[in-house]
């Protein structure tokens, strides 16, 4: 059974919003749902919030298989199970995305739980090597792995590979060990359809984007934030991995194998060029009580802009369902014409 | 007029081996031509046996165009272009491949003087960014660059981006800036169909592999690093881009924004673990004397061990034109493959 089989309202090839806490809200994963993708919405440490989401996604969407047609994404090492259960039991999401355990084991004890009070729902789980994958998938057993690779925005491994040689060795991996019935999904870099088709032709059954729909009016985002995500160029050189930005608001609560992907900020260059945390600290206060909140383009803001790689192919604001359909089209359209001209 | 057309004895899709300095050599380059790619010899300081090594596979191989059928590298922060000229002009290599100067307009320069002795040549330009692939496009005029992806192994960019994000947004800029006559070749992280055919979906017209190659009996290799190479795992996590393995032998004489990949090596480990470099170099010098040249598996040995992070997928010896031969085959197979399951 195809993954997409599990998601009868999903059109191929399978596009899905990343779950970005704090921007992937109600709004964005209706309107992905119901462009024929996965939509999915970001739980951090609000589980009253996330109650609220999904019964706002309720009154939007029909279900189908008795399951709420959107994924949830929560963080186990932040998340307090017994406060998100019940939201989970009453509106039986399609998938349960983990991402960030304090420790491996962690994804199989969030995994039992959940199935206990919603044994239809999917569980996904976001793994960044090869080691991490075999683990999760012997102790978790979840039903598809994200394969994060190291161009992702926001919150990712601080140590790993690229999706072009990440996604086969773990899907080799896998097969090898009696687990290849794992779906695996990609993520990392993709914005657009060559990206996207890239991500097919590698192995995925799906493709999760982030920083592309950061473009979307239907994300939670402040509108500087936005202006700096189309604005940015050469993603690899004015985008970068530290943990830096998740000292910004005070000590660092991550697990050690964890970092974050953002333009590149004062925040950054400053503490690089040798100023002191406190005083990053002080001035990211201060910014953020402004009214652009911190943000800012061409290298100034000092607030955290979580972007991947593939920013630079970011140019525009774009409706959510336009992005679905347009990279859905492209997927298709960059495999002919790449088969044809070889 | 396509890339591939200059190049009559290639099919496609066009593979093409890195010219890895003091590793590849007249034979991979020979049986890289003969299987129908492009083969190329890496030079680095020394143009005698460059000479050398072109006088060997013009007794090998076929004239085209008058061009010998093999490209070579040329490192402009290294190379004394007087040196090398004379050996460029009397073999004449189709391809002439610069990669790493000093400053960006270096490439011009070295162009210029390349294309006054042998003017049938292409040269082709190794980037790791969208500014330097425009500043070069403007300067240098190449006929192809290289995208090179921070999965690679060997020397590359300190900074960067994986090719699934970095091909595309170079690609767009260099089309906007009225230079999309330049041909481009993806580098890093392909060592096999799926990232190769990934590759091309992603715009290349070519791909070049360096690891995968290494585990040809071709490549002038040390065994005990070959058999590293078979048995290394998780790309991501047991190889490491550092510019300590440019210190091993005294200081770095790379320019700045450049750092190469290894596995991970006892050097590696111990000088990240709070070891002083004088110590490094001189266990590093001493294990160099021994009959495993101070390579080693499992996180042992001193040397560099030069690899991407699809070493993973580079599980056993396999002589240079299978290698050709079976990556070209797989890279249809898995277009159309992707193209027929979505």
């Amino acid at each position: 059974m195809a993954l997409r089989d599990h998601f009868p309202w999903t059109q191929s090839p399978l596009i899905i919003n990343a779950p970005m806490g704090g921007h992937a809200g109600p709004d964005l994963a209706v309107a992905v749902t119901r462009a024929g993708g996965l939509g999915q919405i970001g739980a951090v440490f609000d589980m009253a919030e996330l109650a609220n989401h999904l019964s706002k996604v309720e009154s939007a969407l029909p279900r189908h298989n008795d399951l709420l047609p959107v994924g949830v994404g929560l963080l186990p090492f932040i998340v307090k199970m017994d406060e998100a259960l019940p939201a989970i039991e009453k509106y039986r999401p399609a998938v349960v995305w983990l991402f960030a355990a304090k420790e491996l084991e962690d994804y199989a004890k969030c995994a039992e739980r959940i199935r206990k009070v919603t044994p239809g729902s999917q569980i996904w789980v976001q793994v960044g090597s090869v080691a991490a994958a075999l683990t999760i998938a012997e102790q978790c057993k979840p039903d598809a792995m994200c394969v994060q690779g190291i161009d992702a925005g926001g919150h990712g491994f601080e140590k790993g590979a690229g999706i072009v040689s990440l996604l086969p060795e773990v899907s080799d991996a896998l097969a090898a060990a009696g687990h290849g019935s794992i779906a695996l999904l990609a993520s990392g870099g993709i914005t657009e359809g060559r990206g996207a088709a890239a991500a097919f032709a590698l192995g995925a059954q799906g493709v999760v984007m982030g920083t592309r729909f950061l473009s979307a009016p239907e994300t939670q985002l402040h509108p500087v934030y936005r202006k700096a995500i189309l604005a940015a160029k050469d993603g690899g050189q004015n985008t970068i991995r530290a943990k830096l930005f998740d000292e910004l608001r005070g000590p660092n609560i991550w697990p050690l194998p964890y970092d974050g992907r953002s333009i590149v900020t004062e925040s950054f260059t400053e503490h690089a060029g040798g100023a002191g945390i406190e005083e990053i600290r002080r001035l990211h206060a201060e910014a953020g009580k402004a009214k652009d909140g911190g943000y800012g383009l061409d290298g100034k803001g000092r607030t955290a802009m979580w972007a991947g790689t593939g920013v630079g192919l970011v140019k525009r604001e774009q409706p959510a369902a336009e992005i679905v359909e347009e990279v859905r089209r492209q997927v298709i359209e960059v495999l002919e014409r790449t088969r044809s001209r070889l």
